[in-house]
């Protein structure tokens, strides 16, 4: 039997060795909730990391991650810009509007799936000042995009002024931040710029079900705290959660896993040439072709879902086999 | 330096070693979400444990669990009759309001936390049957109680009538499920008798982070799956859950750590004579001690919770040493 | 002093005198809220009125309207298809969230803000039948829409069709009911054809603040009861909401007044040739005039709303003078 | 056929012909929602009526006035101490669960449903201070209580002081408020004391759809103004709302009838002697009469509700008739 080179997503892979290590470290008891030691950790540790103050809590989905963040934000009368291919307004089952008692998404357009304050204040600026229309209270990008994009600190900073000037929050979905980081030079700071709040993404970068939310204003953490307990999200062995994080922490291994899945991308990039619909800034290539080309490469055990009609999407993994990586290049230079 | 006796909670023990092999074993990438066969083989496992057609589903706390299951049967502008002691009217942060979007808790009397037909029809007969009031949609009872007393089978049943009598939905939240089954004489179908919904606790009996949504009408599973996912709870890699709740049932390990809670529980009890101010029919104790008292049990280093001035909770777990509680019921005894 | 001739809108047009007469004949005590003698004659009136048992409820806006009815067939966790400029997405200050608890509205394009079978099946055939998208419940409509076209009994027809083939409500808002009904020859039953719901507007129409929610299934009627009260739209005093609606269905007032705003827009129409975006098919005009030839027209005391940067937007009510609209008409001619 | 003599509510009664005469005086076009002129005199007629700067917001109901002010002061995970029998938890449909987005209320007990700092600090006293349990973040009493009870000036100054010193809200439920401050001295300024918001009733009082929101805080006026339109609440023809308020401020025409209502309520009391189970400070009487004394005064066309087994409760208002309250109390003190 042949064995399956898999492209599928970064989201089933498994669990780094060092978070199983980490997790199972943390076996013998310690208070409940967040009330142990490693969940006391997160605080400083992000801090340490971000270079400025900062609140961080784990949280065992992106998505309660984002909506959490978000409700530090947006009142339920408001709403929060997003592109109108978000994960938040495509592939989170309406979670946002349950975090956010009916707050509504104002979808924005961007190449990329990127936003700019540009295309943002296009979208907004026609909105009355008055109550019969929703008023944007929140900006929330992601990072790396939903179509692999990577946003400069130049940008970020640039959509942090323009929603400081409007008075709007600014939070950054990064299911893939660790990816991000690693294509715009390894730093965690640069990659989050001002934003006002992070979900910073450790599943699909070799966690099991941890994520953090980050705080920049450590004053909205209170507000976090209550919310996750609300939502059913407070696990109260959390000290497994918080193990997972700080593995990941530990010698910058979401840095080292998230280049390795970056490379691997790289080296499917370098021969899909015109083909490439995005450039590849993260760990996700959406590549031209056709549905024969698709079987041709199926053929070859290669597994990744159709993007449409005429193309593909690839998403490289922390255990992606480089192997893999370089032979999925070559076979689509050779179609 | 002395060794401490933990009698705090359940909540925070370790996992179990068969609970941490099944989910290393989990760790090939399979399907997301709860697309891999691990999770689709739930609905059969609970069917067959049950003895009736029902859905399972994971979930990571059982704060989300029971939300989720009083979901089906609660609208908006309904009201879940509970304990007025209930561990979701007094302890999981205003969930209820928050995933049943606002509707009530109805805080309704009884011995031990138990609720009876008559204690509820005491409660909801005054209500009036029109749109000023808030009408009663459901009843939420928690097998084991909040004071550690199991409801047999026939009171099950009589509520079971009585609900149906009314046009309520029938709950039960079952954090502690396993160690009133193993009390009631190990059947799980007669600890749950014919309520509609259970969440059922893996948790404080060796799990991780796994509690099952069990639906006996499985018609349900919907909406749940959809409510699941919009509260940020649908986990990428859903495989490590259905592994915990596995590894829990097979061989009736949930029923073996149980009993041995159980057990230590009864071995505490025996020292404690007329101290007990409930029964012991789980892993819960809630015994009358003086302050006095209670700090010469902590200076021969018992760790354990008051319960308001004159009394203390001790919890035993799947992993409380028999020489512990041994030793605990002794030292009562002896005060 | 000059006159204004004021086609603003037609939501601040005075109260008609039957209406003050009904009001004050109300003003003899009756039961509070909605137990009086006029609120129970609304079913009846209604179900004759339609030629289908229907129940009839009062509530004080049109925007409360469409949300209790809409709550009658979308779920928290599901969407509702409506227009793109349809006015609960655009003009309803995110009541919408509000009332169905955080459901989403669904976007659709269509000519004239009306919308399709087909334009409905392009936006949600792409929708995966899978958790982590939002599903479609139900499709709102607008009579007459947003641009002032009505849809006729064919097309509601079809709509109903595909509502039903896939599962989905059907709910018209019908602020502007009545001049549709009056355009397309006079029958309430036709104008709404198999809806599910409707918002039968009577405020822009003579009313004061009086709309009804009308439901042709009367099995929901308990469920809109319980949600008016909980939205705190039950006024105590509901008699005189009651008599604003007897009032007007008494000798088919609603469908003279509609008649005579229809007749009043179509005086002006007849002045606009080409100059028309929409057909007029009810009482609202929109206009291509530019700057200058809007300024124009205000210099001859004629009000009105501008559309954009080329366009303007003439509203004619239940109390327009046919002299106003006559001169109207004639002085965009002479442009 | 005899007369009926109508004690059953005040919630009934008819409009005052000055109400009347104000509404049509509004006939007239003008702008919609409440952009127009009467709206806009509503923050300064309040100001001077209690001496301190606020915002003033028409609404059709109480429940609604209500749910508005308490948005103001808790957030979606919070609590809002009222008394356990207060209007908002047995009467509104569950109202403050939707508008609050699931916050909590927290029942208290309190003699003649009146809150004091002891009854208040001994429930919220044993919450602890962690994200398992909802934490208050507002207070609201009724004035008159829901037994027809005033608050002093002392009485509200200690609630606010203890509301001040616990970081909470403090809001007043004034559907009765005329009557408590008729009863204590004829300002309204003193009977509203330094609360921060009011539902200041004026439908009870002569009024036929329009209560106040009364905000201290004029900053918090924009998130109403957005909640209430969001709520349906914002009607298209707003000076038919301000205009009853106007009226009913005009000349203290609210003082008046508070005072005709109250002084019909002493002819009563008058007859009472011991039967009162609470003193009478407002417009309601709670009297013990058995099932035959109750048989008795309906023989004589007396009309009123039955309160419990074995008493009754009388409500007078501002078109009671003097010969009628003289009456009742006659034929009670003749019993």
């Amino acid at each position: 039997m042949t064995q399956m080179k898999p492209f599928l997503s970064d989201n089933a892979a498994p669990v780094h060795p060092k978070v199983w290590e980490a997790m199972r470290a943390a076996d013998s008891a310690d208070n409940p909730y967040d009330g142990d030691a490693l969940s006391a950790e997160l605080d400083a540790r992000f801090s340490d990391l971000f270079g400025r103050e900062c609140a961080g809590l784990w949280v065992a989905t992106g998505t309660a991650a984002n909506c959490l963040a978000l409700a530090t934000m947006c009142q339920p009368h408001g709403g929060v810009v997003c592109h109108e291919e978000a994960h938040i307004e495509v592939d989170e089952g309406g979670a946002p509007g349950f975090y956010l008692h009916g707050a509504k998404l104002m979808l924005c357009e961007g190449e990329g799936a990127k936003l700019t304050p540009e295309g943002i204040s296009a979208l907004i600026g026609p909105i009355r000042d008055d109550v019969h229309q929703v008023q944007p209270h929140a900006i929330a990008i992601t990072q790396a995009s939903e179509y692999g994009r990577s946003y400069t600190l130049a940008e970020i900073e640039a959509l942090s002024a323009f929603a400081t000037e409007r008075g709007l929050g600014l939070h950054m979905d990064g299911a893939r931040f660790a990816n991000s980081a690693a294509f715009l030079g390894g730093s965690a700071k640069d990659a989050a710029g001002p934003v006002d709040s992070l979900a910073f993404g450790f599943i699909k970068n070799g966690g099991m079900s941890a994520e953090a939310v980050v705080l920049f204003d450590p004053e909205q953490a209170d507000l976090v705290k209550y919310r996750r307990k609300r939502a059913g999200h407070l696990q109260c062995k959390g000290r497994y959660l918080a193990a997972q994080v700080l593995a990941m922490l530990d010698g910058d291994l979401w840095l080292e896993n998230a280049r390795h899945a970056n490379a691997a991308a790289q080296d499917i990039a370098s021969g899909c040439g015109d083909r490439l619909m995005h450039p590849v800034e993260a760990n996700e290539l959406f590549v031209r072709l056709s549905p024969a080309e698709r079987e041709a490469l199926r053929a070859q055990d290669f597994a990744f879902y159709d993007w449409g009609e005429d193309a593909a999407r690839f998403v490289t993994a922390w255990d992606t086999r480089e192997d893999h990586a370089v032979a999925l290049g070559k076979a689509i230079a050779s179609l």
